[in-house]
């Protein structure tokens, strides 16, 4: 298949931008080297991992091919020794968490349906992968994850993911879907980000300050 | 088999009622409304998908047949925009969860007794199932697990679990077992509450105020 | 095989290790007595549980072979009626966490490899099965897991696995590879304690106290 090169780099390239949050979360909570390299690791490989356990692929893949894992395990390193300063990390957590949602929601969407599933299945499928690793990393420095309180996160990976399916059921290859579906879902998610679009809050009867709609 | 209809009708009811339960908690932490649809879903369709993947069903039903996904979502919409003052929601909370509780927990143990599994399979299958939306729901939102703190809660899982394996073990249909376990869970999960019933607490030496057996 | 009896004692032991590990967490944290058995039990059975998930053991291993939830109630009760004082009970929850990671850790890997997985998806096997009881009970329990954090944890689980699959790729059996790797996985776990041996910590510019390397 021609696309398998395409497919293998999209991989590794989100594999790379999680595990980058990831490891700057583990910075910037100060955890020692091990500490991030893990942080680093579980969010690049993890909703992979989450992914093939939904649809059965045992052992996951990442457990069997070790680009994926050696990916991450660089990745992690590098961000340990080479890091920006406090003032600017969160910044940079948000543009690789964002790059990392987009390749893996479109990506994953196109992989399910080229493997037979059906359109719905692959949306969902691809959504779990996109928001897996993040919502992995945020437990396990125990935040609320990101997907509950961030602008748009999962209405981006949702949107990845479904241009993906609606590129191929219009005929384009699975590399492309990958590729249009991604660019839309990282641009969606950082311009949400950049002018601070919030969805609207519940209504709070009998609460000081819950006047916002 | 008859009890099709029924099955498919407890199962949409135990994703309502723990979809409710968790956007509940969603409008009381005050996500927005994309926050609330997330956790409120997790939780109605999460103990499921963990059935399933401990069963190897690939990909858990959720992700195949859309009326699970559909209730969660309208559920959680719903509680969005209709719900209960800040003073009374987590009154509603508990109702709703015990429902969840209830329903999954004796179904699920129905239905993996029906599928082949051994008594014990089935009693533990039912009983993740009932726990597992709830566990989801609480880890994702930051605080301890309702499982390890409230009232009954395993027991009530346990109990419905078991009773519905010991009427069919008797030669009660599996709607019928998963109607009345069902029902035991929810009424004993509700007294606990009501009455404030509490298990023992162990003794820790050298704490003030460690003096309850 | 021979070692059949080794491995099943193996196991069981690593079992009860967890099993105490998670219920002097609960006993800890003023859990009533469910609560310090259902976490203590999860830790106990759930890395094997997240083993059997990602190898495609439907359903798990501890869902249908009695004897493993047996240990892990059993010790998780004797917990909640027998146990330290607070101020020597975090000793132990350490003791026992290193002699569960030792077990499962080298005992995964060789099992994994016995079964015909490769020797990289051995190693990691035997890890997530060594850390996941206890990322389970730090997360149920609302903590940052130990693995993020602690001294040499998940490198001890690492240096357990590769042993027992190098004493193994070597000629020896899966059982002198349990042994001998669960034995240097323990020792590295608590002489790093009892040293106080830390890994380096990054460098955060424009933070006060930040100077250690």
């Amino acid at each position: 298949m021609v696309s398998t090169v395409v497919y293998e780099i999209l991989q590794l390239s989100g594999i790379l931008a999680f595990a980058i949050s990831g490891a700057l979360v583990g910075v910037r909570r100060r955890l020692d080297i091990l500490g991030v390299v893990v942080v680093g690791s579980f969010t690049g490989v993890g909703g992979g991992i989450v992914r093939d356990m939904l649809l059965g692929v045992h052992p996951p893949v990442s457990f069997t091919h070790w680009p994926n894992l050696a990916v991450a395990l660089v990745g992690s390193l590098a961000v340990f020794f080479v890091h920006p300063g406090i003032t600017r990390i969160r910044h940079f957590e948000v543009v690789f968490d964002a790059f990392g949602l987009g390749l893996f929601s479109a990506n994953g969407a196109a992989t399910a349906l080229a493997a037979g599933q059906t359109p719905l299945t692959a949306i969902l499928v691809g959504t779990i992968t996109a928001i897996g690793g993040g919502v992995i990393r945020d437990v396990l420095v125990n935040t609320v994850p990101g997907v509950l309180t961030r602008e748009l996160y999962a209405v981006s990976a949702l949107v990845g993911a479904g241009l993906a399916v609606a590129i191929m059921a219009l005929g384009g290859s699975d590399g492309l879907a990958s590729l249009v579906g991604g660019a839309a879902a990282i641009v969606l998610r950082l311009t949400s980000v950049a002018r601070g679009w919030h969805l609207p809050k519940p209504r709070i009867g009998r609460e000081p300050g819950s006047a916002e709609s």
